[in-house]
């Protein structure tokens, strides 16, 4: 199923590569694929520019920053030079800069497709972090603006390039603890007050948007399916200062064609990282399941649990991911995560909040 | 909240004692009440029977099947004298029988209402299986013909008397782990085939009313708090033999009025037994969480995990259950598991299956 879903993606992609108007580029085999990071704030700051250290492909050539003294910083800290550095006034400016391949967008959600749109116009390939969005149309202008310019979009869903989460996907779709019937996905964390995440204007919306598309991607990765169905449950306090605009908690099931259901847990008021694929005959239990480091599986069939322990992997999430859009570049190929896929969560989310705001459950077609 | 609880429902136990038409039956402070089994298929002889030798207040004085053999087998087994032994048709013969104080109903779910009404006509207690009936309306009326005899009725949730379930509601309800935020709740098994629990006549349905019960009780006395809306997503396979008649999976999320939201699994396909209350603070985890023995719990507070494990406990659950209807009897106390309880589940279950098959969230009202 993994075989025949990364096909068929790699058709509709290669498809859509081929019909961009931009002219592809050619690469040398041996060259390094040069990113620009958007928005330097904690996850872009601490998660991601570390890890160019670690990549094959990839490397860190230029920064985007409204903040001065960022630039400067993280300028030197890097070694880019000043003619690498960009302010947001001076963001289409990247066009002229050839060593600037790829952009990686780590700005607010409300702004990733403006400035993934913009980078695809300036003939950049985008990684952008997910959420995609803040709604469909948005994911749907911002692949349509990639295809134009014949550039590549992919979205930053780390645990794909993450062992225990690869391994998880293929143990359950191969069926190791027999067909999958029902998966448990958890994920949440305490918000703290006072972050852009809080403010709709800036997220979009609030667990979902943020830690609870983890779990509604874990249930799509692990089973390969699309949900037909999905009902959702809210539970905010509005008098909680934090959650003035954003929703806390927002839990939702999903039925998959197979039959299978997905429970899935969203929240701003409690912490959770798990997930579990249940099949007829054990289950596949990971927790913590999606942190940046210390992923912890066992499995538990007729009727014996192990925890499964896997050698250190050669390469970070992180530099896993930079270095597959890179070498998706290199070599014309269609990332796993592309555009398509945050739409396909994009889908999902708007069909959980209709789904809580009505108080029915919501069909979902693709 | 546990202590204010007790109190209302002892204060309704007693008015509706007290309201009884039948008068009071004095008992002496130092015998043992004896109770009539009904119904000889496993639970009733591997797990009920055998724990009466560990009772302090009850003991096993008649038994009732329809299967001579088994009547002969158990009643040799447990030295019950002929005299004591009851084939259906005899059933209402336990009224001439001054050594049967109560009855307790192992039937299949449909001929609980049914038996236990017959049982309180016959001025006896009344200890009934889990789901209490197969509707709302069956449980008001056993509420109301044990009243009208003015005898108990109570209901078989032997987690309430099993001391890891205790504690974790003691440990819930008084923020141990902060206030409670979410519950997961998870039970199910593969049904075999060829039961009459797959027979919807006599089991009025299917994992929810058998396995899915005890993560929606576990919620309800979790919470302490009873949920005001419920949404369920069914999941069955209706060309797989064993679910002709009832469904297979049917999870559902329950909304509590203090915002509690409760994700919960009822499942025939696959194996879950767990339950975890998520407070601000950490988790109460119990994997698994309402096994005959063997218990596990786990408590996650500021970041560190700590197995707690308790003495081994001087009566089994099930010694407690039968015991504490007996000690209710003897000291004309109300059950802290009475008919209304399971009537209250009941009122849940109905919501749930309304739930499914409208595909709509449905609001529960007391």
């Amino acid at each position: 199923m993994e075989h025949s879903r990364r096909a068929l993606i790699g058709g509709i992609g290669a498809g859509l590569a081929l019909a961009g108007s931009g002219a592809p580029r050619a690469f040398a085999q041996n060259r390094k694929i040069g990113y620009a990071v958007v928005g330097l704030g904690s996850y872009a700051t601490r998660q991601i520019m570390p890890n160019f250290a670690g990549c094959d492909s990839a490397r860190l050539v230029a920064l985007v920053s409204g903040t001065p003294a960022k630039l400067e910083q993280f300028g030197t800290q890097y070694k880019i030079p000043k003619t690498h550095r960009y302010s947001y006034a001076d963001f289409d400016r990247i066009r002229d800069n050839p060593d600037i391949d790829a952009v990686y967008i780590v700005l607010p959600n409300s702004m990733h497709a403006e400035y993934s749109i913009r980078a695809a116009q300036a003939g950049k390939h985008v990684m952008c972090e997910k959420p995609m969005a803040i709604s469909v149309a948005e994911c749907q202008a911002m692949i349509a603006a990639s295809k134009k310019a014949g550039k590549k979009l992919m979205i930053g869903y780390r645990s794909r390039f993450e062992q225990y989460n690869r391994l998880a996907i293929d143990l359950a779709r191969s069926g190791h603890v027999g067909p999958t019937r029902l998966i448990t996905a958890e994920h949440g964390f305490p918000a703290q007050p006072n972050q852009w995440r809080l403010d709709r204007p800036l997220s979009g919306g609030g667990s979902l948007m943020d830690i609870g598309i983890y779990s509604l991607n874990a249930a799509r990765y692990l089973t390969g399916e699309e949900p037909v169905e999905v009902s959702a449950v809210e539970s905010t306090d509005r008098n909680d200062p934090r959650f003035k605009t954003v929703e806390d908690r927002i839990n939702f099931m999903l039925r998959f064609p197979s039959g299978i259901i997905a429970n899935c847990v969203s929240s701003y008021s409690s912490s959770h990282n798990s997930y579990r694929v249940i099949g007829t005959q054990g289950y596949i239990d990971m927790e913590p399941a999606t942190p940046y480091q210390g992923q912890s599986m066992t499995i538990r069939k007729d009727g014996v649990a192990t925890p499964r322990v896997l050698p250190a992997a050669a390469k970070t999430q992180f530099a896993g991911q930079l270095d597959h859009l890179a070498e998706c570049i290199l070599t014309n190929a269609t990332p796993i995560v592309p555009g398509e896929e945050g739409l396909a969560d994009m889908r999902v989310i708007e069909a959980i909040y209709r789904s809580a705001a009505e108080h029915r459950s919501v069909g979902i077609k693709a």
